[in-house]
């Protein structure tokens, strides 16, 4: 067998064991939190029925689907004996492709829900965290193969969850060590009433995309923007006191009252954000600034009511989180009328930002925390029952194979963060005392087995 | 867009929460006991380059690795023009694909070691529990996508390794609550001096898959297929009292050591026994029975030391584990002579085994503990509160939304398994007790708040 250079394929990641330790650590708080709310985890396949996924994220996404290969004679079933002088790869591809793999966690959600309707309790409320792939051209911070994480309820039209979402996405992050961060909220029935009182209703995706963009491109570029898409001066100076509205949340509203006072949809927007912060009055939030955002708009259209975005304010990132609700999730798979809510979890920029802010815990439940190292074969007869005691005691413990040099055992134990090393000898073995170092602080002492059992516990 | 029926690809599994939480249970069971012995988690893309996994598991297995077809224009760039009538499967397959899903984790976890050599310390110690697909034909308890649970160490030739996997699979498997299984143990050294003791060392492999069948066809039957491969019934008269040993290990390993005292290597496949149990009898083995089994072969050509395979007692039920030492994982991707060992857990069969033992625990971590049901949106605002105090002291807890019959939220309750219901109505609201029901019981007593909270702390 010829060598083959060990690679992996482009935009796509190993996870070592101190990546996938700390990537562990994100999902393990994030998940407790999500459960402390009632949500419970569900798995899908890698693989979804290409008719499944198709059509689902436009013509663009639909590139960007990674398909796969009927097994077997794929090529004498589908194409042998055709002229595929005329075919190219669009006319070719269902003839040699039923599957696909998973481009996001929503549509295979939407056809979780659909296919075990009977056998699920609603409302149900499911998180998902799962590796998602994706044929884009790979660059920094870009993968083709990521994981998303999210969490949803669906058949429950209560604002609560709406006000629980919040406190999910404040408990997790402050968990995670974040002190300055904000969730930004909107409300797609006030986009739709601002719209209303431009009397642009049929705009309002003109209207909201330019908008969303007051951040990056200014009021200039929004303004540009919008007169190239039709609106009119006339129409600028009516939006203008609306996304420049500020004070605080209730300030906001009430002044987004009068001026929407005469659209229905826009009262009605305004009345579930109040809901919402009536809901949150009675919860603890322990960090997140909570802000009102008119201009915020979020990009997919299936949302229909609140919506939300999540931003560290301590290092300069996108958005860490976002979401909202919706009322047609399930309809492409014929279950209509099915309202939900969800938001996700940017786990690969959290990561990054825990990693800038070095708010990584040092400690780990999850590392060796005493490595046992010998001097040579004579002591190991010695060292086999303090490390047989060391786990009994439920202490992630190792011994170095015995016949390595001191040097390569202390670099082990560093290499892999194990804070405590215990070192026997053959005075150590005479004595009956061994010798304890603390990695970190470079502290060694000599201890009885009882004193080290008892540091260590 | 037309309505798609909702399903999924055949031989793969949607995993709702039960099941989710059940398999969870499992992972986390045994990941903290391979922690405890000092393995690391790593990950793998679920991609790999197909020429890393073609050629590594014979002709079968290339044809059931699953391939990923080019994105793009895959037809112009590699068919068009060409005289496509002439081809086939197997000729095209090269042109349109170059990755495939992972198949297994023994070869990821080889290129990972090969790729990553100057970063890793050694002895390297993981574990990896991901999925794997293969384009087999789907039957019962056989999947396309299924989980591997492997924990290796490569970079350590001692047999302290061998000795702690055995202490894995007890701790692991006693923990999950199995309470009768064996550890079998063989060492290919062995196998291989009793080729030479018959005189047949080239028909190692003719042998040992014919007697690895002993449990499955009888002596009767191993004879019969051993003559067929040219053995004389002179050579099953020498084979016959060795494979026939019996007795407690200690004994069977006297008697092998006169067997096979002119052969080297089964002396040195003895030794390693003998060492293993040496350092065995250090530990604590709480409830495998650990035999010496000279009939387990194991398939995989590639073990050279001791080997290892694992069955319950209690459920019939094929092998819920095996592994062993191996002395060229590596080789194949350029870096000779790493020795390394290691053994896998079957986990959908641990599932059944669980399931069919009725082992699965009743609470969880993973659940809402208290379910708290209102009779109208007027007790809300009461209710709200309380549910910011439970989650405030770290319980799982729900409130459902307003609005629904009680027959409907106790039937929620069940259905997820939610072990307690506070309920609350106009009485609990001017009483300030509250209405605690314990689902499992069906007891149900009035309380205080402050009493609810300190029971289910």
């Amino acid at each position: 067998m010829a060598n083959i250079r060990a690679s992996v394929p482009k935009g796509t990641r190993d996870f070592g064991p101190v990546e996938t330790q700390k990537r562990n650590y994100i999902y393990d708080t994030i998940k407790r939190v999500f459960r402390k709310y009632g949500y419970q985890e569900i798995q899908t396949p890698t693989m979804e029925n290409l008719d499944t996924l198709t059509g689902k994220y436009g013509d663009e996404g639909d590139k960007l689907i990674f398909k796969i290969l009927n097994s077997g004679e794929f090529y004498e079933k589908a194409l042998s004996g055709k002229n595929t002088e005329d075919f190219n790869s669009k006319s070719i591809l269902p003839l040699i492709s039923e599957k696909a793999l998973r481009y996001d966690l929503t549509v295979p959600f939407a056809r979780f829900v659909v296919m075990h309707q009977n056998d699920i309790t609603f409302p149900f409320k499911r998180f998902q965290i799962q590796p998602v792939w994706r044929a884009d051209r790979p660059q920094k911070g870009r993968y083709r193969e990521f994981y998303q994480c999210d969490v949803d309820v669906v058949g429950s039209d209560s604002l609560l969850n709406e006000a629980e979402f919040i406190c999910i996405y404040d408990e997790a992050l402050t968990n995670l060590g974040l002190k300055d961060f904000s969730i930004k909220i909107n409300n797609r029935k006030i986009l739709t009433g601002i719209a209303e009182l431009i009397g642009k209703p049929q705009q309002i995706v003109d209207l909201t995309v330019a908008i969303d963009k007051l951040d990056k491109i200014g009021l200039e570029g929004v303004e540009k923007e919008l007169l190239s898409k039709g609106f009119t001066p006339a129409d600028l100076e009516t939006l203008k006191p609306v996304i420049l509205l500020n004070g605080s949340n209730e300030d906001k509203l009430a002044q987004l009252k009068t001026i929407l006072n005469s659209s229905e949809t826009g009262l009605k927007g305004i009345e579930e954000i109040e809901t919402v912060f009536a809901y949150l009055s009675h919860f603890e939030i322990k960090t997140a600034k909570i802000e009102l955002d008119l201009t915020l708009a979020r990009g997919l259209n299936y949302y229909t009511g609140c919506i939300f975005e999540v931003k560290t304010n301590e290092v300069a990132m996108g958005s860490i989180g976002g979401g909202g609700r919706y009322d047609d999730l399930t309809g492409m798979f014929g279950l209509k009328n099915l309202t939900g809510a969800g938001v996700s979890f940017g786990a690969d920029r959290i990561y990054d930002v825990l990693e800038e802010l070095n708010l990584f815990p040092t400690t780990s439940s999850e590392i060796t925390k005493a490595l046992i190292c010998v001097f040579g074969k004579a002591e190991e007869d010695y060292a086999i029952p303090v490390l047989a005691k060391l786990r009994q005691q439920q202490i992630n413990a190792e011994l170095y194979p015995a016949g390595a040099k001191m040097k390569k055992q202390m670099q082990y134990a560093n290499d892999k963060n194990i804070p405590f090393v215990i070192v026997i000898g053959g005075d150590e073995v005479t004595s009956g005392k061994l010798t304890f170092k603390n990695m970190l602080t470079g502290e060694q002492t000599q201890e009885t087995l009882e004193d080290i059992l008892k540091k260590l516990s």
